[in-house]
């Protein structure tokens, strides 16, 4: 079950008394009950994970481990499968993904892609951008971007959704669904920016990934795997 | 209610029954009833507003109206008051809140922000990125970015949430309310490089907003409100 965070003042271990409207937040709006697995944080970078020991009428009481740092990781392990694009625009989304916590980013060619290959200095520059981005947004590991490969080869074990305008299925539900089954982990598939040829999408589909659209514009091909990603992202809390 | 958008291979005025997986998911995933109202979408651009009529064994019948073009607005009204930032990094801020379907971005003095005052030339430069992208991303509407305010003047009637690495709520959580209470319209407020001071927070939550934070990474200023975007308009289809 999902792990639900709590604001605590001032972290010890032990038991920690709640009251308020962070109690009714965790017994009446969370329906958390004694036993169920919390991770209390203070706002200022430390963490202890415990549990639910009681819940009284108008407070929650926790039992907490020793505090520790807190590991800025994402819970979920989130892949984006991006195509190549022109330009510095990776650069971009290599960026923002590692602030939103994504794990990696698996380079893909497309059809369309303008870009035929990737250039050392370039593989070279997002790497740094990577580490650099880790450090300003206080991750502890290091986003890795991966050496283009067919489009075909990103069909893997773990769900694989593509993003496509004409997809069968909103990306909402299909996020929906996905947490409810309890994942952890997943690859997102986003185009070149002249989108994915109806062909790429068809058998990519028939591998087993999902079709999915993401609201009714249209989005650049550097916006897509960003929104996508925060989209899910924004659903767990940690 | 929220109306569900359904794909339907070819659109036409009157009766549709639609078969298999995708009934499957209207009847049984999704739960609709004789009466809900749905939009009727072909993947091409075309939409037909309507209603279901009648859910069988293995089929459901929508009654639609004449089709027509979609309009590619958001269902909801989502204004983003973001901190003046350095250099050019609101023409990125505004180029993809306007691909995501933010209907305004509100700008705001804050403490931090090292940009006193706005120049008359980025203010059109803004205007006019907004409207490229409101023609590459189909939207019929284009953002409007609106001249700095003091932080304390975008509480307002609607639904106002603050992000703060410290904020008491999930973001998750404040929106999975948002969107149960049938919600059409929220302001989104995001800082400056160096963040929000915390009395800047504590006069807003008093005003009655909601502090949220978003996952356990910090945001560049530029990431955050396109972050919080995404995170709620991907719950929303259309």
């Amino acid at each position: 079950m999902r792990v639900r965070r709590v604001r605590v003042g001032s972290l010890q271990a032990g038991t920690v008394r709640l009251v308020g409207q962070e109690a009714h937040h965790l017994a009446r709006v969370l329906r958390l009950a004694p036993g169920d697995p919390v991770q209390a944080f203070d706002g200022s970078g430390l963490v202890a994970d415990g549990v639910v020991a009681g819940v009284e009428e108008g407070a929650v009481n926790l039992t907490l481990e020793a505090p520790r740092e807190g590991e800025r990781e994402a819970p979920i392990r989130v892949t984006l499968a991006v195509a190549l694009l022109k330009g510095d625009k990776l650069a971009g989304v290599v960026r923002q993904a590692t602030e939103l916590g994504v794990h990696a980013v698996q380079l893909v060619h497309a059809r369309r892609a303008d870009v035929p290959t990737l250039g050392a200095a370039k593989a070279k520059r997002w790497a740094r951008i990577a580490e650099e981005a880790a450090k300003q947004s206080g991750r502890s590991s290091v986003l890795e971007v991966r050496d283009p490969v067919p489009l075909r080869d990103v069909v893997g074990t773990e769900p694989t959704w593509i993003a496509d305008p004409r997809g069968d299925r909103f990306y909402g539900d299909v996020v929906d669904a996905w947490l409810e089954e309890g994942q952890e982990a997943v690859t997102i598939v986003t185009g070149p920016e002249g989108g994915f040829e109806p062909g790429e999408v068809t058998e990519l589909v028939e591998q087993g990934a999902v079709a999915v659209r993401f609201g009714a514009r249209i989005l650049r091909a550097e916006t897509a795997p960003i929104a996508l990603a925060a989209a899910l992202l924004g659903r767990v809390d940690g």
